[in-house]
């Protein structure tokens, strides 16, 4: 059974997807902290982030920087901040999320409610902050 | 003025060192919000994460990742969370925290006091494990 995550990146359930290459995938949180909350998995899935080899795992993060930097450009922010708690969806994956408070990245918080044409919204305005 | 970390690695300040070597410094959090709580910094002093060169970045998470596995080594988890927040020292740092809730990751919690003789403890636990 593949994870919710190899689901939206066969594009099963429909996302809004971000960048991809042949090893990784970003994506929208369609459950987000903040606007602009984006998923970066490896296509592989592998439970935990950390048992990625270590080659994988160095470009990953190296796959989520201009995505991070993107986010900063485009959000009220003081930065991008970086989650990693996978205790919901054993497919391993980076949150990158704007934030200005530690609050912002606080994952006990109600998530936010984003409507489709917000979402769609905020989906193009980081892919043309890649370009 | 050096950061709070520099001070740290430099050794005007006591800390429980994990890890180093001539690009990377790990040591306890002295401030924890879980035992185990380690924090990750390139000794080149730059203030946000995503602004290390790539490959710079890509190293710093592969430095990270064997004491995060000592980390989930030593402590009673699911696994190891990863922050990073970065709002109070300007100087870029990679939190890795055993969690079994996301709560165990959220910086808006009061830290925990820990004493001298525990973090020397929890300090040769984690550096055991890296062998």
């Amino acid at each position: 059974m593949p994870s919710v995550f190899s689901r939206i990146i066969s594009g099963e359930i429909p996302g809004y997807t971000i960048a991809e290459n042949e090893k990784f995938y970003a994506f929208l949180d369609i459950y987000p902290l903040m606007e602009g909350h984006v998923l970066v998995v490896p296509r592989q899935e592998i439970d935990n982030l950390f048992d990625l080899p270590a080659d994988m795992l160095g470009e990953m993060i190296q796959f989520a920087q201009p995505i991070a930097k993107a986010i900063e450009a485009c959000f009220d922010c003081n930065r991008c901040g970086m989650s990693v708690v996978g205790l919901e969806v054993p497919h391993a994956h980076i949150h990158l999320i704007p934030i200005k408070t530690a609050n912002d990245l606080n994952f006990t918080r109600e998530k936010m409610q984003v409507g489709e044409h917000r979402m769609r919204e905020i989906q193009e305005m980081i892919v043309a902050a890649l370009k």
